[in-house]
Order: C-alpha cells, then sequence, then structure tokens
C-alpha cells in the first residue's frame, strides 16, 4: 500500500486553467464532467423506481442511472445500469432529457425505455425494486432532484413518438446546494 | 520534475472491472467517457468551418467542438468552444446529435447554432476559420466522421423547428479504427 496522490494545484504547460498534478509521481488529473445515464423506465402506466442501498441518499427512490462507463454507448450504459440495479431488461425508445448538473460536474443523459419482460429485482445496489403508479410515487422520498424532472418530463411528453429532449427546468441551473 | 506515474491495471477493492492503479502513489485512475461539446454553427446559410493547428487531424477542417469543462452546461461548453476556436459568439437553438465514440471513450453533443454577430477569426487551436456554402465544404479535407455525419445531420432537419437529436449513423458504431 501506498500514501495516496499528493495533489496540489497548478497549471501544467500549455494550459489555461489549474489542475490537480500529483507531488509524488507527477501525474495530472485532468477533471472532465462526467456523463451518468438512465432511463424512466415502464410497465403498464406504471413506473420502476429502485431503492438506494448506497450512499449518497441512501434508503431514498431513484430511477435506474449511473456513470458511464468506457466502450459502450449513451444507450448501452442506461440498459446496463438497468440490469445492474433493477435486474431489468429494458428497451429504450428516446433520449427524454439531458440535464446538465456543473455543481457535481455531471451530465445527465435520461431515456425513456419500457420493460422488455416484466421481471425485476433488486441488484446489490439497490434495497427493493418497485413499480408504482403516477399517485403512488414516494414524492417525498425521491434521491434527487433530477428523478424529479425527469419523472414530470416523461408525462409532459406522454404518447409523443418524436421530441427533442428536456433540459433543466426553468431556474434549475444545477449549481445551488441540495436543500439536504 | 517526477518521473510520472506508474499505472498497473487491477481491480480496486469494490470495484467490479480493472482500473489503473498507481503504483507509486496508489492513486486510482477512474477514467470515464469524456464529453465534446460542439456545434454546426451557420450564417447566410453557410457553414462555419475551422482549420485544426493542432494534432490529431492538423490542417484539416472541423466544426468548433472541444472537451467540455467543469462548471458549465452542455450549451455553455459548446458556446464556450466555438469562442476560442473561431473567435465567435453563437446562438444555439437545438441538439442537433449525440454521438457515441467508444473506440476514443468520446460521447459528442453537437448543437445546432447560428452566429450571433456576423465576426469571427481564428483562434489559437485554428490556422484559418472560413464560411463555406454546402457545395464549397471542403469534404476530402474534413477532419473526423462525426463532423461528416454532423454536418449532413443539419442538412436532414434543414427548417424544423423540433425534433430528436441524431445518434450515429446506421453501420457507424464508433468502434472501427478510422481509415487515416
Ligand atoms: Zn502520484
Ligand atoms: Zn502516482
Amino acid at each position: 500500500m501506498t500514501a495516496g496522490p499528493d495533489f496540489h494545484a497548478t497549471i501544467p504547460e500549455g494550459d489555461d486553467r489549474e489542475r490537480d498534478v500529483c507531488r509524488t509521481c507527477g501525474f495530472v488529473n485532468y477533471v472532465n464532467p462526467k456523463i451518468v445515464v438512465g432511463a424512466v423506465v415502464t410497465h403498464d402506466g406504471r413506473f420502476l423506481l429502485a431503492r438506494r442501498a448506497i450512499e449518497p441518499r441512501r434508503g431514498f427512490w431513484t430511477i435506474p442511472a449511473g456513470f458511464m462507463e468506457e466502450g459502450e454507448s449513451v444507450a448501452e450504459g442506461a440498459a446496463r445500469e438497468a440490469r445492474e440495479e433493477a435486474c431489468a431488461d429494458i428497451a429504450i425508445d428516446a433520449l427524454l432529457a439531458v440535464y446538465s448538473i456543473p455543481r457535481i460536474s455531471q451530465v445527465q443523459m435520461i431515456h425513456r425505455a419500457a420493460l422488455a419482460r416484466p421481471e425485476f429485482a433488486a441488484g446489490p445496489e439497490s434495497l427493493e425494486v418497485r413499480l408504482f403508479a403516477w399517485d403512488e410515487i414516494p414524492w417525498d422520498e425521491i434521491a434527487f432532484p433530477s428523478v424529479h424532472w425527469a419523472l414530470h418530463h416523461w408525462r409532459a411528453v406522454e404518447g409523443q413518438a418524436a421530441f427533442p429532449p428536456f433540459v433543466n427546468p426553468p431556474g434549475q441551473d444545477g449549481r445551488a446546494p441540495l436543500p439536504y
């Protein structure tokens, strides 16, 4: 084991802004925004939500979503997350929204999807997975603002085959601290 | 100066795939796909292209595009790239395309935009910047396949106010090596 990197902020040669550079080994840690891929998944008019088994927001409900990995497309990543978190096979039919969250340096690419078969179960990062009718959704126990946004944006284009993806709702620039 | 990181591939505790870990300092280099933000920019029916002053593909023509930085939205990043590479102020009106390029671990988010004022010039990463009518575009000197895709996708929705963003063209999964 080693003590871990010893980063300090400096502007590398040829760059135009500060980056974290390791004093021990010289590594330059270019931090770019990360892509979160996910989906609002429905089945017979109900919404597939997973209760988080991990922090942040353990115990709160979310749509299947997580960090995109290398070697996959955006839609493949969203399908993988549904498999991992909800043991669900999904069929994606549209890009529902692209949310920019500078506060946590994320771009969230949320799709519209249906269950490809009616089975699902909690994966290792979920405490439970359930289908909720709209009026049953536990709105006070939703994990993140963007889950609220995505569910409401889903409703705004219900039944529409083709539409431009939504972005952040007005006044929500993804920069303000969360209320919890 | 130091020798730089000494990475070897190993599966960190609690992870499910190999990551590069530095033998010198223990840093885990989580490599996620990077976001490229850009725009097809037009003015009076002509297309704004920049000739690249940097590798890869120095001397070839591209649309303004580059890596998204922290602290900005997707659209803000695309506008920043147009400023940096073409000294151009742009007005974005739609998300034209989301291309997944697993070969180079990129997701490219290309917008549709117009020049907000008719001035532009080569930035430090460009040799020159010009407006081309469609029939004047130097198709044999285009830097990257996704620039071809974006220009043709722009034409496919010319005059349409609202449309879903395009993805990779059929048969182009972004995994095959480039022909050059
Ligand atoms: Zn180091
Ligand atoms: Zn190191």
